[in-house]
């Protein structure tokens, strides 16, 4: 299958070429054509200035690879008649200082303002909310502001690459709260990877926030870490590996049954990749009443009578696998009706998909690479997602967890409950209507608008039901 | 003295009311004279709408107090023809949801940018910081970003009020330097005193951000805290409270010596308020060459031979006193040339001054009623400066650090030295010409917009000078 590319061309692997091309005719055709020849999609080209002997010019390449990218460049290069003055990379120019600011809501150019915002006239709000504590979520960032927190030991696929280098990724989710829900993020990168230290250290810092949520921390201590801050804050913690990834994989689901007329009770669902994300779609799908879910890891299923489970694979084993089904990934796809890919590329293929119930459907959501790539998966199956931007139906947290915030902060929740999740995917699969619901499309795009604010109204009123809320869904819109 | 009010009506305590009034001639009249009369000043009338019989107006008053405020409510309630729908305390409405947001600095609506700002483009800018963890400085907002850091328990003039009641002051501290040097402030409030605890938590997070400023911590665990967190990290630590009053002190000092002309180390310094604050002035006059300082506390002049000295102030008696002098403030007080207070309202009187050497120079600091009021100290001194805003010669924090924050980060500063804290008192004192300087103006306004970039250069200099700028100042600019 290695004549699938991983990726196409993208603007992640962007540059921007500064020339300058000869002033004659049929050179900048001779330009591109080099660049088309070699892979390369040209996004924009400019023209910078130009005098009778020289046209120089800005041209933008989405390149598969940084790698690609290079390649491209030197083939430009090798151009008689072109000189290429400087190669910029479009997302390092993005990030240089940072993707985020702190901004002042109200300008202090003059002293009545300055005399309000900060002393003498803040000391009477502190006083107030020393005697009045709750108002903090009244009179300060915290009615609207997330800890976005990690020790960068999980980051991406990159796995432990560390606090520092963690960091853009968490302003990443910074600003997808900002521009998506209007809410303030802030990356809280933890140098310490010691579960005891490191719940310490969030509950801490926490007066400020109004929410936390966990993000790249290795399994199994994220498991730890999440219920011991749960326990601890009486603000809602999250962690978006785990529990982004369930809802918006059990919302695609939701709306893949619909399509093939299937009720949740009756699937079997194989799940490989018993990770943080893979154990929690398995907690969801059982909470929702899946009944038969079997989870694969690289040593085949995962059963009681395997000797060779740490204690997160052993609670796991306990509350799935009913049948006590043993074997490889292979064996046990006989008969599956759902198949939750959350390893590696390429681990099942065709004779896989053969095995399965009628009308399969497979979420590949290994990234860049997926389980089984769409194009071979196509044929044999009724709905196909994947995590990419590239094909249909990308499964991406980016559908959940900006409405999910902005609904706990602005009903003042306490905690993020399994029925604030469930509605939270339901919201999701209802953004599609049903005469609009495809194969294609059974997972609404990352740029819905309507997904948020659906996706925070749900999660207000299952927050007010269960009693944890402290202001009600009407109130708090 | 009870003659002279604390405070002069200010916008810090204002209050708008929305004003039914019937409509006939005089009427508004009345109603401003009733304010007038109960000593409220009016900062703007606003008419909301009108009709033949009513006018319904908005006034803004600024009050003495909350409770003055609360007085001419009462009396404006009472006059026949006015009805007051609605009291709206300007403070808390400038405070509600907080003071402070995060925002993306780029836009995120389509496919391409999101590619290159978060997955899977974030991926290879995480990559190069791994590879290159310097590279945080660059590629992230650590290259300009200052954790504002407090635990709540010395906040303001209002004590351990909590990390919760602390965060609109660190807000404030935030907001100031955004709009001053263009700096992202973030409040961090720990919730936790014990020392190894707050410096651990301090240091665990400290990788997002390029520099802490701490604030509002008790003394004496405030010099642990600062002395521990400078020797654990390679970022600047600064803590406001100390070094930020003593720079701008500094500078008023350099000032008025030029107006009476003595020499720093000729004089006599008494110092009352042997605190944060206090021990950073000390320190900082005695590594500019000032011999004589005599600090004094609530039992009398400090000196080696007082049994009841804590080990801080011990440490202070070791470098100050030269003379052994023993005894009250007011015994101290003969042959000063200056007297700093940093403790409370009227703890001199003019007998004090009067012992004093020729053309003395008085900074009553204490808020909001300083050690003399100026009015009593103004016929027997030479300069006088308080912290407040409503006299001439304000000596205020937000002079040194939106300056020093920007310089330390512009040049990757590895820590804020003594003598960059000499080079910011210097360049704030500077910022007045030898032409314009009087004794009514030996520092300049906190709105002086030349203020910040000095102070930033000057501190850049300084650190390159010292060898801890990772750039050096042309470059950083």
């Amino acid at each position: 299958m290695e004549d699938i590319p991983d990726y196409l061309p993208s603007a992640s692997n962007s540059v921007t070429l500064r020339l300058d091309i000869r002033n004659r005719p049929g050179m900048l055709a001779e330009v591109t054509s080099v660049i088309g020849a070699r892979g390369g999609n040209i996004g924009a080209i400019d023209i910078v200035r130009a005098n009778e002997d020289v046209m120089v010019r800005d041209i933008t390449i989405n390149a598969r690879s940084i790698d690609h990218a290079r390649e491209i460049v030197l083939e430009v290069r090798s151009i008689d008649g072109v000189d290429v003055q400087n190669v910029s990379d479009r997302t390092f120019l993005m990030h240089l200082g940072g993707k985020i600011e702190v901004r002042s809501k109200t300008p202090l150019t003059n002293r009545d303002q300055l005399s309000m915002a900060y002393t003498p006239g803040v000391a009477r709000v502190c006083e107030a909310i020393a005697d009045s504590p709750e108002d903090a979520h009244r009179l300060t960032m915290k009615s609207n502001t997330v800890a976005v927190v990690s020790d960068g030991t999980a980051v991406l696929g990159l796995g432990d690459i560390g606090p520092e280098a963690s960091i853009p990724v968490m302003e990443g989710k910074a600003q997808l709260l900002r521009e998506f829900a209007g809410v303030n993020g802030f990356p809280i990168c933890v140098d310490e990877t010691d579960v005891d230290a490191f719940v310490d250290t969030v509950a801490r810092i926490a007066p400020v926030f109004g929410a936390i949520n966990l993000e790249d921390i290795a399994a199994p201590r994220c498991f730890e870490i999440e219920q011991r801050l749960k326990e601890r804050l009486d603000i809602p913690v999250f962690h978006d590996d785990q529990h982004g990834t369930a809802v918006v994989a059990v919302a695609a689901l939701i709306n893949s049954l619909k399509i093939v007329d299937k009720p949740l009770e009756d699937i079997k669902v194989v799940i490989v990749g018993i990770g943080a994300a893979g154990t929690a779609v398995t907690h969801m799908l059982d909470e929702m009443g899946v009944d038969n879910i079997v989870g694969v890891d690289r040593q085949g299923a995962v059963h009681l009578d395997r000797d060779d489970l740490d204690p997160a694979k052993r609670a796991y084993a306990e509350v799935t696998n009913p049948n006590g089904e043993d074997g490889e990934l292979s064996e046990v796809m006989e008969g599956a009706d759902v198949f939750i890919g959350l390893s590696g590329p390429d681990v099942i293929g065709i004779d896989d998909l053969k095995k399965m119930n009628r009308d399969p459907i497979v979420f590949a959501m290994a990234n860049p690479r997926p389980e089984i790539m769409p194009e071979v998966a196509y044929p044999h199956v009724a709905v196909m997602a994947t995590g990419r931007s590239d094909y249909p139906n990308q499964i991406n947290n980016v559908l959940c967890f900006p409405g999910l915030f902005k609904g706990v902060l602005d009903c003042r929740a306490t905690d993020v409950t399994d029925g604030m999740k469930i509605a939270a995917a339901h919201a999701i699969a209802n953004t599609i209507s049903s005469d609009s619901l495809t194969s294609d499309y059974v997972i609404p795009s990352v740029f819905d608008q309507h997904v948020v604010d659906r996706v925070a109204e749900a999660v207000k009123e299952a927050a007010w039901e269960e009693g944890i809320a402290g202001r009600d869904p009407v109130h708090s819109r």
